[in-house]
């Protein structure tokens, strides 16, 4: 049986943070059930405008097989938003895997669940981010870094390169190699691989 | 004032072939009005599952500045549904610029408009395309064509590569550039690149 999913949403989430690791998942031989998560029912607005449908709301479960936390513009007010982080910590201990994307390591920092720990966020918002975590041991070069049950990934596209790790992690290599054949997407294994950080003077 | 996309769903539409585009049009300095069109005001799910809310049906508006089709295993029943390809034909005369994604490329094969023309679509489901249009010039190596006002692009995060071709057309190669490295994406600008044409057997 399928795993389950807990994609987290919020006003302002940035799509392919969100859909594209979704189509690495959604691609498994072995589908998972996809749920999209929010505080309240209303469909939820990207930045770039589409909006998603929610499948159930942040009350209703905890405990996720992967929690997947994308970032955009929204995680600024986000990591204000105390009912958020309050929900977020808590599903983060409940769930087997956690991984967010791009400027969602931010929230994730914020609820404390990274202090001690290795993670990696965007390079363009990247001093902002490390201000909401400030023990956390942030990476600046990487594509992405997993450190116990956490994985984060650098800005928007590195959450498909992301979501193929965890696939070779938890299905192994060959079901990674299938999927990113079948979407024709030039996976990047190696998480050092990342020319974004010297592009912004990080490194 | 930004272009207006109108982007096509149908039950079944692949997520990345979708919001790949959207994200790099979305991320656009002169944000475009993105339109979530389909035939009916209902939301309308993905192959993955998650559902996606429609901002405006068919038969609003035939217009747009540039036409988004994705593929998908919705275009199977896709290419039978004559009321799905007729509409799409009178948009793709009525539209600025076309773009197809995957076997999206098969829809707008099925209404004859792109007869004589060179196109592209996904490896894993070739043959089936070239059968929705015997009088297109399909180009089994490539990562996206250009041929006129319709572009068509390979499998899935082909789409990605071909938005970025399409910024560069309309906007400047140093706005496709910003968009690359704000999403921190390994853009492939050549439309020859295509690694996935030789490993199923087509080249």
């Amino acid at each position: 049986m399928g795993k389950t999913i807990g994609a987290v949403l919020f006003e302002g989430f940035e799509l392919l943070d969100m859909f594209g690791p979704l189509e690495m998942f959604g691609m498994l031989e072995d589908a998972p059930d996809i749920r999209m998560i929010a505080a309240t029912a209303e469909p939820v607005a990207s930045r770039q405008g589409p909006k998603t449908v929610i499948d159930a709301i942040f009350a209703e479960r905890l405990d996720y097989d992967l929690l997947l936390v994308p970032g955009g513009p929204g995680t600024r007010p986000g990591v204000e938003d105390a009912g958020l982080i309050e929900w977020l910590g808590q599903a983060a201990d409940a769930s087997t895997l956690v991984a967010t994307v791009c400027t969602g390591s931010a929230l994730l920092a914020k609820t404390g669940r990274l202090d001690g720990l290795a993670a990696t966020s965007n390079k363009a918002a990247f001093g902002w981010v490390m201000e909401q975590g400030p023990k956390v041991d942030w990476k600046a070069e990487a594509r992405w870094v997993e450190d116990g049950k956490f994985m984060t990934s650098s800005g928007v596209s590195a959450g498909m390169d992301m979501a193929l790790a965890a696939i070779q992690r938890l299905y192994g290599e060959a079901e990674a190699e299938r999927i990113a054949t079948r979407t024709e997407y030039d996976w990047k294994r190696d998480p050092a691989w990342d020319p974004f950080a010297a592009i912004h003077g990080l490194v």
